[in-house]
């Protein structure tokens, strides 16, 4: 890419992006289905989790409901659906263990490696619709580099809202222009394009499991990668 | 300290307890004087500009100026200052540049060691009334390892006002207790303590010069400390 157009900022989707959330809700469910004698198919019921998701914000997004972090949403839901998959019998306290597993997410294997050497030549910042403390505990844990937590909590806005786009760019006190939003989301980098974000799609195509296979979007962003290692070379980090 | 009372996450004040701003602007000032050939004692422009930031805080927190960042109180003071000591001829790139110095403070000599090992036991995180970019700027400039950029852009509200403390540890979803303020200010300790936090004095005796040496304080805090080191001993980190 020519220079004038070389980012100063890259903020980054997480879930989905940066950490592999099905495939780390299953493993951990599935280790808790094993210590309580729970016959459920996580793989679905991780699936029922993160569908209830957009609706959920949706339902902030309209009004519907007030400003409600993430950490709350995904209660609102467990509550739904371990009724919904008949798992009875938790504790709160399990239950609260439970829902902070979105807290405990992995990264994909090329996570950590490449965020690693993009953060050596770009600010390298979350913005994500998870909340602080989630994403804040998450990078603790899996050890992700970010130089900034960027959130819609910060907001009070979820993406795709623009004040959540425009909002990251002005905290870093930058123009939109230079600021790149990362994500394996056509949505969200469609809409960070029309608050004035460069690009990058990043492919992560089991997302939804090796069976929902996703193809490469037909969308052009300014930037197409198959991984954070080749994104980092695609920007000569 | 007792396990019950062992904090969850350190927030940090960062301006004197961080970084050495003081030795830092001289440095840099110094600098610039050789290159435009400016008799100036920069010692008492880097004072005179310190000195201009708690009443054009003060200005914003009573609602006399609308909230403005650090970045730009500490351009409103600069244009004052550089009038005042007769520098003149600066062009509006230079003065920019001259402004960011904040940016570019170095940390005192114990502090980029001791949040390492902090780091590995605590979520660590700035609580500053430097805005965001600022503080980024400075930690990727100066290898701070910061978990998260907290600081009073995020609350609208500057320290001292219980906003920015209790704002911290909701953010990280923690109580106030369970958060250690760290400062080398008894006063801003003292308000962190109204708010519910733990408090960290450390040391730093030269923050305003060798020759203004400040005395350990009367007042009692949870843990004193001479350095971050000595801060990491104290906290088992």
């Amino acid at each position: 890419m020519p220079s004038s157009t070389v980012p100063k900022a890259l903020t980054f989707d997480v879930f989905g992006t940066v950490v592999d959330w099905r495939g780390s809700i299953i493993r951990e469910c599935r280790a808790l289905g094993a210590a309580k004698n729970l016959d459920v198919d996580w793989a679905a019921f991780a699936d029922a989790w993160r569908a209830g998701y957009r609706p959920a914000m949706a339902r902030v997004r309209s009004g519907d409901l007030p400003w409600m972090v993430i950490d709350a949403l995904h209660r609102l839901i467990l509550d739904e659906i371990l009724a919904q998959f008949g798992i009875h019998g938790l504790t709160e306290s399990e239950k609260t263990h439970l829902n902070r597993v979105w807290h405990r997410l992995r990264p994909w294997p090329d996570s950590v490696r490449g965020l690693r050497r993009l953060k050596k030549k770009f600010i390298i910042a979350t913005l994500s619709n998870g909340n602080v403390a989630l994403l804040t505990n998450m990078a603790k844990n899996a050890g992700l580099p970010w130089d900034c937590i960027f959130s819609a909590e910060l907001f009070h806005h979820y993406k795709p809202d623009p004040e959540t786009y425009q909002g990251a760019a002005a905290l870093l006190g930058l123009e939109p222009g230079e600021v790149m939003m990362v994500a394996a989301h056509p949505d969200d980098l469609v809409e960070a394009r029309k608050s004035g974000l460069q690009t990058g799609y990043v492919h992560r195509p089991f997302e939804f499991g090796k069976r929902a296979a996703r193809p490469m979007p037909t969308e052009q962003f300014d930037v197409h990668a198959e991984s954070f290692t080749d994104l980092a070379d695609r920007l000569g980090a």
